[in-house]
């Protein structure tokens, strides 16, 4: 069995929590590594084993991420538990490969247009930058899963529409390159349910067995029924943040990642078993809401508890 | 052309404005008929057909619907609008015949527990009322359309899962007796989509072409998650509410109807028509929000935006 395998079992979804490092990208304020490690030890408790833990950028601009190697290992601590780093440029990467972190992601945009404002880069020269970091990583010892993430999949809010041939496109140069796990971004919440069912659909055929995700934003209240379009047609790997913690950088009211405890009660009223207790994730929420008092907290289940008889239904 | 067929054509859903009755249940203040006229004009304006305007019971308990005669008048005024008020008791089912309005709802519980909770009588003795009115009907001059929802169709807050066979059976009576429309409720927001799916989906069968809607709450976010998977198996009526007004009366923090503004850009993602203009449906937020400060409104779209684009894509 691959790290990859292991890590994202096949005939399974596994939900992550990103609210560690997209969660924070937008926040006014951000929890210490001890609130940290309280966060991560609640949540590994309440059953979640797949964390994005943070970014490896420069830390005067991101001190949220100071701490990512400190996150890296409470994760490595805790037996089945994954983590996932972010690494933006050469120097990240290199940073990231020495952490030891289980997974590294990296993220190419569908769009050029975005991919040139945010990088300052062309998918080319991105695509090259994942080719390289795949290099890298099976010259490294503990060869870590190498993941990508096509930001603006679903539309962009720089050029409009996104052919969906071009997502598949680079689906298929990056499994090429040895890209474990690639997951289909809705960086700005553009996407329908129908939409994302049908470029799931097709991604499937690219992916080929190999790993496939989606990262969706709540942006226009659509996050929810996205994930259960996705889950239907049978991705392997979500992202969400506790009370749907992060924020669009392109609408600067708008909500951010899907509810991840929303997200934990679909899959169950889908009979899809995530080995989640619910009603122990909610400490989690309390938890950030102590530290990060600012913050808005989302969701529908958090504030109605659960179905009567739900847990007995499951 | 029956009078039900005219309301709701065949082929296409209809979005349904239940704001003015649902969402005024709970809220802790109501908008004056001035205003109510405003709120269905500006909302007519964007291009909604189908308002819920009130209902008929007590004028001391239920201050928020004394105009509901005035409010059915505002709407017999807007050509091609469709007014649908609730008779949940003898008087007021005269009072609607009698009103002129063009569509009598009424409620069944699929639960027998909540039926006799919420108006201490049982399944039978609400069978046999409904059966009434639909005599009722035919025996006056307009003929309104009849509908009935089944309240607690997914699950119930007092006596847990509902078995969907129970469900189908009461739209069967209901459809034999006469009733045009019949729309399974998700009272408490227990349902994800794929219970939804599958409901509607067996009730499709039982309907052999007559009315079926949908009335789904947002209480634990799964509403338009829901509401997709309604439209996907076709449904011709979905209930919604500007910015998600009304609550739960099971759980005093929870949301309420769904958001209509959202439902309208998911119908328009699954490039379904609803001949909506959200731009335009913005105003009724707006209006609402200052006719009702203390109320929280909720939505995606409102907040962050169309995708750039979206008319064109459309």
């Amino acid at each position: 069995m691959s790290q990859s395998e292991h890590i994202y079992p096949a005939g399974r979804v596994s939900l992550r929590e990103v609210g560690l490092r997209d969660g924070l990208q937008m926040t006014k304020s951000f929890p210490s590594t001890t609130a940290k490690r309280k966060w991560i030890e609640l949540e590994y408790a309440a059953g979640v084993r797949h964390f994005e833990v943070g970014s490896f950028l420069p830390v005067d601009k991101y001190p949220m991420f100071a701490d990512v190697h400190e996150v890296i290992n409470i994760i490595a601590g805790l037996s089945g538990a994954h983590g996932a780093a972010l690494a933006l440029n050469k120097r990240g990467t290199i940073d990231a490969l020495q952490s030891g972190v289980a997974e590294i992601g990296c993220v190419i945009s569908a769009s050029e247009d975005h991919n040139l404002a945010n990088t300052r880069r062309s998918q080319n020269e991105t695509l090259a930058e994942i080719d390289n970091l795949c290099r890298l990583r099976d010259l490294s010892a503990h060869k870590p899963v190498i993941s990508v993430g096509i930001a603006m999949a679903f539309g962009c809010s720089l050029s409009g529409a996104v052919d969906p041939k071009n997502v598949l496109m680079l689906m298929a140069r990056c499994y090429e390159m040895g890209v474990d796990m690639v997951s289909l971004a809705d960086t700005v919440g553009y996407a329908g349910p129908s939409q994302v069912a049908a470029l799931v659909k097709d991604a499937r055929k690219v992916a080929m067995g190999k790993g496939l995700g989606v990262h969706l934003h709540d942006t226009r209240g659509m996050g929810i029924a996205n994930a259960s379009a996705a889950l239907d047609e049978g991705v392997q790997l979500i992202d969400a943040a506790m009370g749907g913690l992060g924020g669009c950088p392109f609408a600067p009211a708008a909500t951010g990642n899907i509810v991840f405890d929303d997200l934990v009660f679909l899959c169950e009223t889908k009979g899809l078993k995530t080995g989640i207790e619910i009603g122990e994730l909610m400490k989690v929420r309390d938890l950030i809401q102590a530290e990060m008092p600012a913050e808005t907290l989302y969701g529908g289940v958090a504030k109605a508890g659960l179905p009567l008889g739900f847990e007995t239904r499951m």
